[in-house]
């Protein structure tokens, strides 16, 4: 079998100059800012992504229907501007597929003509934040002015950081392939799902995407994704306990 | 070498509509009920599945004759009605090989034409259960008002449940060949093989397969399986103990 | 890279008609006796056999030469019987390697014209044996009348056994190819290396290759693998405790 | 995806007779000794090496722009010699992936030209080291008198060593290839960067490959590096603690 089959549900053309990756990481504040931006575009899910590289099983829904684990592809507009979106509730269940799952991202990006990725997460310092920086990295030099000039911060740079997963290896991976790279970090304690973390990520992200998106309804969307991740967690725990099986 | 090995013991042409899938899980109820059909109508043993996603070992039998580890396809039919059974002791022994192994049973599913997958499994709630619901989930909308009809209940829907391994790859996997799947799970401890929960599973089951059996051996047929269970879990930890090698 | 090298130190024809394996497992038993018949028949090593499914290292030898870790091939023949043997001090270090190990043994065994294979272990009790039974499996029904006659003994089938790694499944795999297979398991406390054991093993084994050799030195024998095996162990914690390194 | 890329910043020929391996191990004393000689000779970065074998992730430089972890090639020359050096911070993160990219390491210096490898590590011996020896393996018997000569040890040869990963496996499936392999270890404790044991063993390389440079700065060199390395230490850590994300 393929490793990873991307489907897509539309068949004419889509191009768009930038992709949004929101995928799970500390504080949930990458997948926050990304579903809440889907959300207020009203965008369009264009595709699905499965893997055997995600873990091994089916997401039962509201009405008992059962779907492969993906992660999807969304394409939203504003104001004449496009913008696709990578977001979902995996990451690679082992080293090797973060690699293999990143260069099918990256095949997917530059099908649909994308130019530029913005990777989104959360920076986490184990502390609450009164004021929460936008911490950055770029994999191109020339984009620093610009992500600074939004208001991202690279006060952290020198410190010898590292972004793991697919929001590194996307500017890692897509710097050979001539794709530049953002990655926007907000800062956050890593305990919740963070909304103050993610207003002040959105903020960044919206100066350099010229896309305004009202912040209104973010403090609502963190507590009600707050109460899905605890029951995926609760099934987790579940699910260890039990080894291999059912997890309602 | 290939890294599944299907082997069929007959050479004429099979065909049955469905396909019930037994394989080990909580409380061991899918197991249960798979065993005591196959057991009831007397089904034969047409194909066995091995393959390097399974544990490395042999199993020796009654008569010191060894076999390697595999799962296997039975084929029984009653009152004019044909089913197969996917039943053994093993699941994959890693995340991407449930995936390799699932599109490998759908190969076989299809090739013997194979319209619609039941898939059973415990549902574990870690409390006894007086009168054991039975669960359901299924991979197409149309086929919901059919499981209700015969007594299943989706009232877990929208807890934001999964089930892992064989009985939701199946359905998931399933649905992009146009397989229709659906998964039944007895509600149980999870602490012991559990009869009571087989014996609702195996009521919803009969009436959507068309096929009555017996129900009395049950609770013998799971003393029974109590036994085996333990001795294999028994090897299991002393082959722990001894990292490698020969478990009598 | 290929998976598994497999490198001949000779050019001529070789061809023999049994193989018998001594891999490492419960108290070396089956170690110990293959490597007591190597040196009692002066037999030449002819082959050698390294693979990425064995650790990533080197052995550093008495003259502080590195050689690649591999398991080995050896020749030997008396009154007129040859035998090839597969030792070594591996087995794969993951559970699809197992498999894919244990095909290529059987390559080469098919390759060099072997018609049946002993595969030799220890049954671990977990206490001291004062005689210590062969405990035996085979492959094919057949050949159970004539391992019986050899003084091994049946007793333990049917209590849910399982032979793990390469004892296994070169009766498994081995099967399918036509190939016949017996495992004999010498009763051992699973604590030491057991010459006792052994000595009862060799003298089932030796009845039925029809090759004889002396028993003396076995109790030395296994004082010195006792050693080198506390050897190994010590540079084993040494390198987990390092993590990755250079152990001397 | 290729497992393994090498990426050359140049396009004229390179030839080099020997490559000189500084990857991290104990007490990071060959390192220590390969970040020293390529600052002391001015080496040139001549290629690059990533692969899906290594961790998932991107490294933040002083600037604030990415980098896919990868190993490096220099190439160094001093005295009319030329050596080229392999370090970097990285080693496989699966036993497999260590044999996969010990061959490609070996591709590259056949490309290269290069007949002969020093690898270099510290070799751990749990307590303060007076006077450090240079122990060490060699995969041909006819280098041991020359390692001897240059101050090399081998008393250490006959104790049952392994050697590990990338310094271990060049040697032993460079054998193959036919390209000689030295393994030159520092006595270390193994708690610390260790100046004193890479002072000896910078030593007796010099005198094997004929170039020799300034010691003084080692001191400073390991404070730096002992620096560097327990913030990768603390970023893992913190990793560990949030599962996947970024760490500053």
């Amino acid at each position: 079998m393929e490793h990873v089959r991307v489907t897509f549900l539309r068949d004419d053309t889509i191009d768009a100059p930038i992709l949004i990756e929101g995928l799970p990481g500390i504080g949930h504040v990458g997948k926050l800012v990304a579903d809440h931006l889907i959300h207020e575009l009203d965008a369009e899910k264009i595709g699905e992504i499965s893997s055997l590289h995600f873990p091994p099983q089916v997401v039962v829904n509201e009405q008992g229907i059962t779907h492969l684990v993906s992660n999807e592809i969304y394409r939203g507009e504003k104001d004449g501007r496009t913008a696709l979106f990578l977001v979902g509730d995996f990451q690679s269940s082992s080293a090797e597929g973060h690699y293999v799952l990143a260069e099918h991202y990256l095949d997917i990006a530059e099908n649909l003509g994308v130019e530029r990725i913005y990777t989104l997460g959360g920076y986490g310092v184990g502390h609450l934040v009164e004021s929460p920086r936008v911490l950055c990295a770029v994999n191109m030099e020339h984009l620093r002015p610009e992500v600074e000039a939004a208001g991202g911060s690279f006060e952290n740079a020198g410190s010898g950081g590292m972004i793991v997963g697919a929001s590194g290896l996307l500017l890692g991976l897509g710097k050979a392939r001539g794709i530049e790279g953002v990655c926007l970090m907000g800062e956050t304690s890593g305990y919740i799902v963070d909304p103050k973390s993610a207003d002040s990520l959105l903020a960044v992200l919206s100066s350099l995407i010229g896309i305004e998106v009202d912040h209104t309804s973010l403090q609502r969307r963190a507590e009600d994704m707050e109460q899905i991740l605890a029951k995926i967690q609760e099934a987790e725990e579940a699910k260890n306990r039990e080894d291999l099986n059912y997890i309602g």
